[in-house]
């Protein structure tokens, strides 16, 4: 028996597939599936954001990112807008009829976060803080589970058992670039990892090709090797003008880098038997 | 300029030295010093606690460690007592005399914890939960900041920075291992970090070379390195029955094994003109 | 200008496209082709190489590959059967009409591998052994070079740098994983390297997904994305029997086993519009 | 049975002491002692070498070190002056009577080596060059045996037990630094390798200061935290003027800075009872 037992394939042999609820619809993640969630590292404004969400339901994007609390590496660096950031979201979710993802920072913002996303992230940085990780554990609604920058496909697995544990079935695992001696990239994104959970977990396995590469010029050709190893999905960075980011900017894709991506994304997904 | 400022020799260029009230005078932690923590991993019982306590307080450590929240990899290892170990510390506290220093993992915690210790510790996994650093760095207890996994002396230092700008000056750093490739060892201890550390900031250094190397017979050798290589000085785990401990039984040394290694560890304390 | 300045793109805007010519036409690895080498890891007798190459060549591979002189962490374990093996090489490619590629371990050896393979390959624990890099670069055969087990790319076009430098233009960069922290497989495969290396320099880049995870249920997956990311060839091991190699017998895949993934690795090259 | 039976502490529980006679008596590497090997990096020219020599043979060094043959990353750097720097190497040996250490790339050189050197050095890049380790392990003087950049304990031992089963059981392994995610240093030192090699071998085992850290500054501290951890002596870059050395210039120490070490790594040589 794997120590993380119930996100082991041995307790469950069923492929887990996470629905959210739409107006449009349910959006699932999981085998079989290939979801998109995109758009900016953080929500900066409400104007821009409204602006990119629309491009991205435009383009069939299924969920919408933005990071309301951002954690930083410097305390001197822009930590997202919080509750302004979590209302442009909900606005944005109003409008274009996709669910939203957004980052919980801290047990005592859960609440509040909850209130406004349909999809909870617990981030790299926090994927062993284990009071968030029950606490999460404690909602109704998904959570992404991103993969500490240093996280074992053991310990990551059971961080998702943390949540498991705790009564919330529906954890998606989204692979971010892993830290290694290399430094011409910020991460290394580490696609092995995409087969070896589809083996040992029954939990959906996403992508974040932005995050664990560093650099845009990166972003489609790894999002497409991701389906191609078998991922359930990607999660993209897209900004309207990268170059203006307040964080993120050089791995961030505009709208037209993102249609393409998307174009060629499609088409493996199609060669996997994958909907999207 | 380096980017962490309040944390960097150039904006500080006295060596900070941390000092905690006791009964019997001052325990100070800083350069010019080699100051001993020890103790269980765990508070795992009243008795056995009680018990290594006085041991180590007769041997001359300086402060002691003992886990009443505990941190663990798996949702189904022991993770703590909770308020009853924070209680036996306060209890080991009044028979000894000595500081005690135990770990916070989530904000929510930190106002009971505080009732409680003499010091804070934020431990590995935490250094990045920017939302439990910035409360610490409210209080007004030093903090004990272990090093992440996979951080970098810049991250590190970035952290320590977050406890800084929220108004609290009394930062230790403790490295205690890092993640590389060797399989043999638990972690790679990475001494080379205390002499850089010592010229990028003026924050107090010490090591934990029980984490640090997962394995009791390297914990003597590494413990004289570190002071050998300027630390100011260590956090030791020390159980009365190592082979039985609830967490971490192969780290732990005897208060036999310790009285040795404090032994050695004070001649070259000594060579480096250090008082302890 | 780049350190690798023969290797590097400012250079040499055209991509290198190596050739090389048999009776039955040339086959060629770069840019716009999907080019398969696959074989056993060793060459370990005369009857079981022969019958594998035919299968391959019947499947539709390109190249052969097969150690003669293998690398072995022990000196305890089977280093290869030396010129028995090169001549078992040889007696396949008469047989099938396809070149072969083996590694050449030291400066000594090289004339005689010279005389018997197609393409000299020089191994990861090899790729700074830079009188061995300096010899390749004498010969006028195809070089393939494996990326070392923690070389930066940097590092790692260097290595080429080398080869390039003596006069040898035909070099082959092979990613085949690196060493990290994890622990669940030997290695862990870097796929960013694809579109990073293929920014960075005209050399052509494939892909050894038998060694990168050690393990053959990944091999497929981590094929297939390399592919889609752009490598323009892959390195696979392929056994008759793999339970009973005498090297990588984990990470080898049957020739039925191989036959699916060159199905499925097919249709991704005709995405990505490359000949095979 | 550990897999390297020869280097293990079970297949020969006395400490292995390497002997290098020598005009003025033996020198001696092993448990019990603290041997120091200095010089620059690489032999630059007659005046300066032998220069610097007399200095470190007038301050107590045992061992003079100086690369002829030198791996460089990039091919366009200074390799060395070849024979020519052997035969400075051998005249320094003449006129202070000690014994010289000069590293060895290529299986082809090893005669020529072998006729000036006291002792031969087998690099980090070719720790795995086992052509290499073979020959040097028919040679009848000690060889230097560095770690490479990520190698394990095991692979280490591997390559050891190369040489130990050619036949030459005089091996030092010399701990320099391995590979990690920091970027601050060149390379992260690995102290607990001294305590761990202690227990797994009876090979002496030193450490080498400046390649490990690549940083002048933290060569002393880390020199002497090495002899408190254990290790039977050091290697340490020493040039006339750092700031004009060919390689290397930014991690070697002036003789002052030299001196200043030494004076303190002998006191804690002489904590741990050890000859110097």
């Amino acid at each position: 028996m794997k120590p993380f037992r119930l996100a082991s394939r041995e307790s469950e042999s069923q492929d887990t597939i996470v629905e959210i609820n739409t107006p449009r619809g349910a959006v699932r993640i999981g085998e079989g599936y290939c979801t998109v969630i995109a758009g900016p590292c953080a929500v900066e404004g409400r104007e821009e954001y409204l602006q990119v969400a629309q491009s991205l339901q435009e383009m069939g994007v299924h969920i919408l990112r933005g990071g309301a609390f951002k954690p930083r590496t410097s305390p001197y660096s822009f930590a997202g807008l919080g509750k302004e950031g979590l209302e442009i979201l909900a606005e944005a979710r109003e409008i274009t009829g996709l669910p939203v993802v957004t980052e919980v920072l801290d047990t005592r913002d859960i609440d509040l976060v909850y209130r406004y996303a349909d999809i909870l992230q617990v981030g790299s940085r926090n994927m062993q803080n284990f009071s968030l990780l029950q606490e999460v554990g404690r909602a109704d609604k998904p959570v992404v589970l991103k993969r500490g920058f240093a996280a074992t496909m053991e310990e990551w697995l059971l961080a998702a058992e943390y949540i498991l544990a705790s009564g919330n079935r529906q954890v998606i695992l989204c692979e971010r670039g892993i830290r290694t001696f290399e430094t011409y990239t910020r991460h290394t994104v580490d696609l092995g990892a995409v087969p070896l959970l589809k083996e040992l977990s029954h939990l959906p396995v996403i992508v974040d090709p932005s995050h664990a590469t560093g650099y845009w010029r990166m972003v489609r050709p790894v999002a497409k090797a991701a389906v191609a190893a078998g991922a359930d999905g990607l999660m993209v960075e897209v900004h309207q003008r990268p170059e203006c980011a307040l964080s993120d900017g050089q791995q961030s894709l505009t709208p037209e880098n993102f249609a393409h991506l998307w174009d060629e994304v499609r088409k493996i997904a199609e060669l996997e038997g994958k909907r999207y």
